[in-house]
């Protein structure tokens, strides 16, 4: 058996403490030696109620602690760029939530500094861990469709988001397209190479305020000649919607599903099952597995499968989608981002 | 262009209406020329209605019309009997609704008149017509599943009928089973040699009085080696439900299905689509199908999918069943209904 | 019962000769007295076949003929408006395949003549008809989903055509997603109000020597404040899929299927079943319900459920998808299509 | 947070060794703190594969250490009658394997043995832990579907286990069915009241044998009115097939599934997704769940979702139900179970 990782999570939030849990009690291989969060008594009261040995309000303090191996950072994204930079050169291996950090430019810093200090990075694009997209992936693979020449991305939130959200999400397309500009590029095997994006207020005019849209759609074009589209909903009130169709040359894959449980009632007005709720209920094994590799590749020093450089691509995507949808649509062309770096 | 061939209906009860409008209306080949019913003005309404050009409140009117090729006997059981015999004898040729006659002697006196004149005769089983059930026959004489080795039945009412139809009925297993029994003999190619029938009333106490239950089961055995189980209900709360698992030596085939219409609606509740609601909407193709066969068997001299020999077998499985549940459920052996006639 | 509308065929070719056999076998009320057709000896054939009184080589016996009410145009579109013209000053009402005509120009000239002749003109939008989508907007009207907000379509040829057709088939945005637009008008029950089209060749390299792609995807604005996309594939490997997903403030609604039969075949290798392999089995009632829906606003005078007016916004919207995407994927906006005749 | 059950493994089959990697990994609040079996050198492999303190090939090192909270036996089934009484004597709490004990007899005397001495004895029913039933289970006492009058249940084993573990089965009826019938008793809310069980060899000749059948039929009534089928079968070549489907008198509720992944492949062939294959992979979550729940029990001093007298209930039918099938199917009335123990 290797030996144990020796873990801390930074940010208590609803997903670090949801994280939090997960390491605790799931994730094979690590142990959690200490939480960590500014606001009040939450980082004494999670340690509490977990039994973990040790907790502060300072992040500091888990920096420089040598008996810490890892670090799992859940803060605020504008903090991101700094707790990663402290993280590298203290030698600890990171976990971090997307987006890797505020903007392209801090992205570039910190991946210099991941690269000078050689620790392994991951980053929460979770998807890539969900056994439905990722038996995709394999089946792509494998050469079950043949070569993939469209991608067709769903992703409908429940609800709208409150407004205080929305103001600070840096809008449609950096907050929920860039999951499906991400899982495309993965299983498409292919890097984008040009965004059209538009995007209507069908539903919550407040949404006006901040430039934003509550239905978004990008279309995209990849490096291998493929295509897709991407649609983004806050309208959906039916669920939790997030499917993908990828078309290929010799067949086609469809991922996703509406079923909650495995359970349907049917009675006069029809048949009805239980669609699921919300990301935490559709994810859930995706973000055990996300944490379980990352501590993997921490003991077996590998790459983790979503890379910061990964999430950096997956950046400026989102943004240019953003300037598209600004720009009355307009086609924006990336540079190949596989060179980028 | 083959001739086409001239029939009348007997009987314009639910049933014999529907049977009337659509051969007048859909089937090719058939020229309606006449209707019968001796209730009241139904067949001069009908008639008028149609455009027919005939009409009479008796049967002997048609048999003895030299012009007439063909008749649909849609009468009560009890004349089944008497009107397959007098159009036998005056060379007509008739489709029948099942049963055949109210009694296996009947059964057996009617088949050699049949035979003795050389007509077409053609029950209404119309399972054997439907798109599934055909499609699965088709699979299965392809080897789609190898040897077939178990039949599972289920056959549900919406809602239990009323006590009057209940009274004349025969009971569940001659009512609702004899279905499972035909289309299980057809799918599985082969006959019937043993059954032992349960049934419980667990909702509608009313059954009782008749010797009659609103849930059967009988358990079958083929003389293939095969083995089967088919449900009777008529407990449905959730719609019309009709449909077979054939379980075969290299795999397994699924026939029916709930969705009424390919629409889904989805919301907050789950989604949620209609149930198939009764007969005529589940079998609607396979209606208009059976008179399409029967009357393309006449144009071609040809014999129907389903014979009065089958339909006899039927009858004397569902006898069995009903005298089995009457015995608590005993073993009753059938003789290889192959070799009797 | 009504009066039986007399009525022609003109063209023969493959869809005509499906809507002549329906006219002929199946449609209530429809008498097929003529077929006409200019090519070799395909109008006489089909006459003898289907044991028609009459054929031409010529329109005009028809036009001329006293005793046809009414025609059904399946002739090549570059022939559309001289046939329509014709039948409108000789009062037939007529049925025409879609599109109304080669040109917006052209199909405002029609429509003054049919209103100056004042015949019934029944343009073959047959999705309006397929009781799925009918279905659906049943639904909407009755308010199950609220007010909708989104409409998402899908249209995929399982094949993608010879070359010879694309060359002369207006391009995708014309050829296909025109179904699209006319049936997202019709269940958002809003106009268009702006059209951004996208498209890649991803499959067919032959397509870009006709400016035209084997995808297709347009973003659609309402005058209702809603929104939609809409996607056009020659690449499906799967099978003819033709789907909708409305999405309204207080549900969705999902209209298609694929499965071809109600049939499951299971093994070693999964679940298996038939995809809808064509548009025919696709919209084999739609083709019918059509045809009986025209032959009924003949007989009742009513107004078609698709008009020439329809048909002409259309087109309008196909063209303006068509620009926008030759201008790289330009938003064009459309001057709200309800005022315009 | 509560004190941490200190828990021993005894027998490290597949099965066992299964339980105790669930425990060792995944069930919170237990420590896994020793691993017995007394063949060769599997204790002594396991302890260091999984990092365990402790390992001995003799139980009663366990069962006198006093640092030890609790036991799960996963020893053959001969044994358990032995393993539970010193388990209860020595004051240890107990999950076991089902069957309970090898005979009605050795049940009565070990659950005498239990209350004496007080411990918690939970039995391996782990149907009642998947969330699908126990979706079902809550729906029908919510009264989604008002009163149950009937329940369907299918266990089809993916392929026929060998000869070799047949002959020491007990039978398809207490090996297979035994699931169904207490699932059966859980979501009905009521207890068998009778069986009639039949059975048939439709394709491993071998079976013959040993009294046994690769396809068994259970008809069940049950003491609130209701009744019931119960198909089991070796014989499925699809996958593992489990589901169940309870009809009630205002709905049903449909349990179960056949999709082992949330992708669908779609091609030329048709739709396809993998079946599920094995009951490990069907009751994944169930048996976590009930391990989960066993600790829970144990901590919080609870009686467990299944008792050993439901488990020796049970047994009653399965033995009832052999008889039933050994004389023919003759119906076996069994005393009500509530009041037996």
């Amino acid at each position: 058996m290797l030996k144990e990782t020796r873990v801390a999570t930074l940010g208590l939030g609803r997903l670090g403490y949801y994280h939090t849990k997960n390491l605790h009690e799931k994730v094979r291989g690590a142990k959690l030696v200490s939480v960590v969060d500014p606001f009040g008594d939450q980082a004494e009261k999670v340690a509490a109620e977990l039994g973990v040995e040790s907790w502060s309000k300072d992040p500091d303090d888990v920096f420089q602690d040598p008996n810490i191996d890892a670090v799992v950072i859940v803060t605020p994204t504008s903090t991101h760029g700094e707790m990663i930079k402290k993280a590298a050169k203290h030698g600890k291996h990171f976990f971090v939530e997307k987006p890797l950090t505020q903007s392209l430019e801090e992205a570039d810093e910190v991946i210099q500094v991941i690269n000078e200090n050689n620790v392994i990075c991951q980053v929460g694009f979770m998807r890539r861990f969900d056994p439905a997209y990722y038996d995709a992936k394999k089946r792509i693979e494998a050469g079950d469709i043949g070569k993939p020449v469209y991608f067709k991305g769903i992703t409908r939130d429940f609800t709208c988001p409150p407004e205080e959200f929305i103001k600070n999400s840096g809008g449609i397309f950096l907050d929920c397209s860039i999951h499906d500009y991400d899982i495309a590029r993965y299983l498409m095997g292919a890097e984008i190479t040009s965004v059209s994006a538009h995007g209507t207020v069908v539903r919550h005019p407040f949404m006006s305020k901040y430039n934003d849209v509550d239905q978004g759609m990008t279309y995209i074009e990849f490096d291998s000649g493929a295509a897709g589209d991407v649609e983004a909903s806050r309208n959906s009130r039916h669920g939790y919607d997030i499917r993908a169709e990828i078309i290929g040359t010799e067949g086609s894959l469809f991922v996703g599903t509406f079923g909650n449980k495995n359970t349907t009632l049917l009675n006069a007005k029809g048949s009805n099952y239980e669609i699921i709720p919300d990301f935490q209920t559709r994810f859930d094994d995706a973000y055990l597995l996300e944490l379980e590799e990352f501590i993997k590749c921490v003991q077996e020093n590998k790459e983790p499968r979503v890379t910061a450089l990964d999430s950096k691509i997956n950046m400026k995507i989102a943004l240019a989608a953003t300037k598209s949808f600004l720009n009355g649509g307009e086609k924006i062309v990336l540079e190949t981002a596989k060179v980028t770096n």
